[in-house]
């Protein structure tokens, strides 16, 4: 079984990777630190080059992630410096931005960058879903506590298994999963 | 006189550079575009690499700036991801996640690093004040219409002779046309 090394210090991130590697009877090994990531509003592109540089230092296979709230009442802030807003403002600087608005769509996207001897590809993950009035405590992180998926009526918060199954990120490396399953056959 | 290139698209900044660097003797040509930026909490960092690896490129002498309002009651928020925060919420959302918040204190910091065959040197300003609780529109650009500097009463929108004088800007720039000047002499 060949080791995927995947960039973050984020914990819950890996136990997130794990969960859903290991199905597919890959081994992640997490590797601390991040890569530098470069100031763009497309995570695709912060992805890609942090992976291809990490490569191009480590010259392993590895694997990078970024991940990003798009709330569309606030022109997609805070968008692909999620991480940043967290740390500074919460998520109750979120509920304080979008006020009494009605209209609270949002969405989380994800970018996973795997990078390899032969390049790096772009794998991407998407959910749909609204802004809660209130912060949810419970499982999971991030804005897990405000953000409720289309089709549901709690946030990923109160509903950990759906988001295991349906969230941006399971989505992105469920794709990484399948493609490093189907190039090793 | 010798040229120096600014790479920045901001026409405000040109003018202010203009400004000042013309009092100095030095002639300031806009770089259109700018360099890479990393995702970064320092300005200095993001400065400093931005304009190295610009010089790596372009071969010239030549500066970067980049600025942040950092809010004490946000923890220093939206500081180096000002601009982003600027373009997506605005000052408006400053204001609104500040809401009532009597402890208003706030700094503009700028650093502008200078980069040329024998390095890079990185020359800082920094103002201090307060957010007001209202926008005022007038001269300037970013978050002048709600930053009052201390011993003042009015925004630097409002006050734009005092922002010539006293901005975080303006003290880096003056530093960094003070040492290019003593430089050729």
């Amino acid at each position: 079984m060949n080791e995927i090394l995947f960039l973050t210090s984020n914990k819950h991130k890996i136990t997130e990777a794990q969960t859903i590697l290991n199905k597919y009877n890959l081994k992640l090994v997490s590797f601390p630190g991040k890569g530098e990531e470069i100031q763009s509003d497309s995570l695709q592109e912060v992805a890609r080059i942090c992976a291809k540089r990490a490569y191009l230092r480590i010259k392993k296979p590895l694997f990078v992630e970024d991940s990003g709230l798009f709330i569309d009442a606030l022109n997609g802030f805070p968008g692909a410096y999620s991480a940043f807003a967290l740390d500074k403002i919460g998520c109750e600087g979120i509920l304080r931005l979008l006020g009494q608005e009605r209209l609270r769509g949002a969405r989380f996207e994800c970018a996973v960058a795997y990078a390899d001897k032969n390049g790096t590809r772009i794998f991407t993950g998407a959910v749909l879903g609204s802004i809660s009035t209130q912060i949810f405590e419970g499982e999971g992180f991030g804005y897990d506590p405000i953000f409720i998926p289309e089709g549901h009526k709690q946030t990923f918060s109160k509903n950990f298994e759906v988001k295991e199954k349906i969230s941006h990120r399971s989505i992105a490396l469920e794709k990484l999963a399948k493609f490093l399953t189907e190039k090793k056959e």
